[in-house]
C-alpha cells in the first residue's frame, strides 16, 4: 500500500498550535527530526526509527484532547476505517464514532504501529541500513517500555505535551500501564483493559509454543526468510492457532462450535471434521497474509519480558509511585483466562497503594479474552462514563458541539 | 527391544483356570487365534491384530482378581517397573505395590498398549501386510470404543470373563466409561479419573493445533516418513509442548517456574530465558524419542471423536443403562482445566440417572490435569477405600494373605 510520509513538526512544543502541522487522518509514517534514534532497554538503539500511525479528529487549541490507543499483539494502527490488507473494518470501530466512547468530533485519536511490528513501523522486516537487507534476527529485542518510548517520541513530535487518555486492551493495556509509570506527567487518564502487569509462566509457555512453531518451520531460515524469498507460513499458522485458543473462553468455544461437524458425518480421516477445527485453520491461514513471522517472535518476546514490578524489587505499587495524579480505569472480563481478573486486581491494588485513583470494573462475559474486541455493552458504558467524568475534569466539555 | 510373543490360549473360557496359560509379567504381545480381526467403528477392520501388554501378579483360581489399567494418550503398558525406552519408572508406580491401592499380591494387573499406539500394539507404524510398508495414513481411523474392543479381545484371550476393575485416568478414563457401557457384564467396578464423557470444542481445538504442528513439518511426508527414513520431530515436539501446557494448571506453572530465569539476566534473544521455556522445550525434545508422530495423530483423533452420549440421542445416561450393576468411582481434580470437574459431574449425574451406584470425589489440588499421575495422597486414599469395599463385595478378601 502507498504510504504518506510525515516528517516531525519542527514547532517547539510550547509554540501556538497550528493545525496544519497535524497530519490528516490517513496512513502516515513519522520520521524523526535529526534521524533520532530509539534507545532500547537492551542497550541497543534503532537509528532512523519510523513509526506508522493513523489519526482521527482534530487536535484542539489547548492540545488537550489527544487520545492514544495502544494496540494488542497482532493488531495495528487501523483501529477504525478499513484495514488496508484485509479490507475488513478496524478492530475497535465499535468504540469510535458519534455516540461512542471515543469520537473524532471531540477527540484527536492517535494509534501507531508498535516498534517491532509489521504494519509500517520499524521492525524485523524493515531494511537494516547497515546491510541493505531485512533485519531479521539482527533486529534488537524490544520491550513494552521500548514500544512506549517510541510512542512518546511520536506524541511529542505531533506537538502534544499531555495526552487526555491512553487506552488499550491486552498488550495495549500493558503499554497503558507503562505510559502511566514512565510518563505520568504526560497522561491525564489511563484505561487498561483485559491486561496484566506481567506475563505469568503460562503466558510465557503459550508464547514459547508459538515461537517454537515458527522456528520449526524450515522456511523460517533462522529469520532470514525474506532474503530467501520464502515465508514460514505453516509455522506461523500453527502459532496463531495455539494463541487463538487462549483468546477465547471454553464456554464461548462450546457455544460457538460445540461438537458441530463441518458436514454430515465424520470423515474418518484428518480433514477438518469439526467446525472448531475449520475455524482454527482459517484463523491460521488468514493470519499469515497480514503478519510477519519475525514480528510475531519479537512482540511475543516483548510481552514475555514484561514485568512492571521487576524494576522495583517486586513491588508493583512502586512502579506507579509518580502516577498518583493519573486517573485510571481498569477493566477485566470474568471469562478471560489469558489475563484473568486477579491480574487486573493486582494492578488496582498497586494503584491504590500508590495513592492513585482507580476505577475497576470486572465485566461479566463468557467471551474470554477477546471480549475487549467484541460486543460488550457494559464495557462501552463503563468507558463512556469514565471518559465523561475525565473530560469534565480536563475541561474538555466546554465549547464542544454536543 | 526384544518382545516375547504370546499366543491366545485355546482354553474355552469356562475351562478350569490354568496358570500356565497366563503369561508371566513382562513385555508380551498377544496375537489372536485364527488371525482374528479387530472390527472398527469406521467399518474397516484390522487383520492380524497384535496387542502389546504387561501383567503383574497372578490370576486367582476364580479368575476374579483381574484389574485392567487403561493408559492415557501418550502413556503405555509400562505402568510400573522400568520403561524400556526411557529407563524411567512406570507412570503409575506409586499406585502399584504392597500397601498401595493395587497390589500384585492380591490383583492380577493388566495393561495393554492401545490399538493405534506405538509401543507394540498394531498402529500406524506397524507393517501393513498389504504393502509390506508401514501403514502411515493408510491405517484406519480408530475410536475409543475400538481401543476397548481390542482390550476386550485381549482380556478374553487371557481367560478372564469378568474384570474385578477397569481403571484409568484421562483417555484411560474414557476407556473405563466405554468398558462399562459396552461390556457391563464383564466389569465389576470402574474407576474413571480426571476424564470426560466427550471432547469439548476446546479439547478438540488443542488437539487440532498439535496435529497441524505435526502435519506442518515437511518431514511428516504425508505420514510416510518411515519409508523416507525421516521423522517429523520438530512438529511433534511443538505438538507436545502445546499439549503439555494443558496438563498443568496455571498455579502449578506459576509455583514451579514463575518468571524464574535459566541464568542470570535476560538473553535479549530467543534462547530459553525463562525456566518454563526450557522445561517445555525439554518436554518436546524427549517426547519425540518415545512416541510416533502418526500414533499421535490417530490417538488424538480417537479422543476428539469421543462422545458417549452421541450414540444415544445426546442422553449420556442411556449409555450406562445396562451398567447399573457396575460399581463406579469417579475422581476429578479442582485445578484440571482440560477435563474439569463439571465433566465428571456429568458422568456421575448420568450414572445416577441410569440407576448405577457411583462414588464421586473432587480432589482439591493445584496440580492440574496431571494430578492423576502425581503425588496426591487423597486420590490414593480414595482408591484404597473404593477397592477395599469392592474387594469385599467381590469376595476377594477371603483366602488372601494380608
Amino acid at each position: 500500500m502507498a504510504k504518506a510520509k510525515a516528517t516531525e513538526p519542527t514547532l517547539p512544543l510550547a509554540a501556538a498550535p497550528d493545525s496544519t502541522t497535524v497530519p490528516a487522518s490517513g496512513d502516515e509514517v513519522m520520521r524523526f527530526a535529526g534521524n533520532r534514534s530509539l534507545q532500547l532497554d537492551s542497550g541497543a538503539e534503532i537509528a532512523g526509527l519510523e513509526i506508522a500511525y493513523r489519526t482521527w479528529g482534530t487536535l484542539n487549541a489547548d492540545r488537550s484532547n489527544a487520545v492514544l490507543i495502544c494496540h494488542a499483539l497482532t493488531l495495528d494502527q487501523h483501529v477504525t476505517g478499513t484495514h488496508p490488507v484485509t479490507g475488513k473494518p478496524g478492530w475497535w470501530t465499535r468504540l469510535i464514532g458519534p455516540g461512542k466512547p471515543l469520537d473524532p468530533a471531540r477527540h484527536y485519536i492517535i494509534c501507531s504501529n508498535v516498534v517491532g511490528g509489521c504494519m509500517g513501523s520499524t521492525g524485523p522486516a524493515s531494511i537494516n541500513p547497515a546491510t541493505g537487507k531485512a533485519w531479521g534476527l539482527a533486529f534488537p529485542v524490544i520491550t513494552i517500555p521500548d514500544m512506549v518510548r517510541a510512542q512518546a517520541m511520536l506524541v511529542e513530535a505531533l506537538g502534544i505535551q499531555s495526552l487526555f487518555a491512553v487506552v488499550g486492551g491486552s498488550m495495549g493495556g500493558m503499554q497503558v500501564l507503562q505510559w502511566a509509570a514512565d510518563y505520568p506527567e504526560r497522561v491525564f487518564s489511563a484505561i487498561c483493559i483485559a491486561s496484566a502487569p506481567r506475563h505469568t509462566a503460562q503466558n510465557i509457555a503459550f508464547h514459547e509454543v508459538g515461537r517454537q512453531a515458527v522456528m520449526a518451520d524450515p522456511d523460517w531460515r533462522g529469520g532470514a526468510y525474506a532474503e530467501a524469498g520464502v515465508r514460514p507460513d505453516k509455522g506461523l499458522a500453527v502459532a496463531r492457532m495455539a494463541a487463538h485458543i487462549t483468546y477465547l473462553s471454553e464456554p464461548a468455544l462450546q457455544r460457538k462450535f460445540g461438537r458441530e461437524l463441518q458436514r454430515d458425518g465424520l470423515s474418518w480421516g484428518f480433514d477438518a471434521d469439526f467446525q472448531v477445527e475449520s475455524y482454527l485453520r482459517h484463523q491460521g491461514a488468514t493470519f499469515v497474509d497480514r503478519f510477519d513471522a519475525n514480528s510475531y517472535l519479537y512482540i511475543t518476546r516483548a510481552m514475555d519480558y514484561f514485568d512492571m514490578a521487576a524494576a522495583h524489587d517486586g513491588v508493583l505499587a512502586e512502579a506507579f509511585r509518580k502516577a498518583r495524579d493519573v486517573r485510571f480505569c481498569v477493566l477485566s472480563f470474568t471469562s478471560d483466562w489469558l489475563y484473568p481478573t486477579p491480574e487486573s486486581r493486582a494492578v488496582v491494588r498497586a494503584l491504590n497503594a500508590a495513592g492513585a485513583r482507580a476505577s475497576f470494573v470486572e465485566i461479566d462475559s463468557d467471551k474470554g479474552h477477546d471480549a475487549f474486541l467484541l460486543d460488550e455493552p457494559v464495557m462501552d458504558d463503563a468507558l463512556k462514563g469514565f471518559f465523561a467524568s475525565a473530560e469534565q475534569a480536563r475541561g474538555l466539555t466546554a465549547g464542544l458541539v454536543k
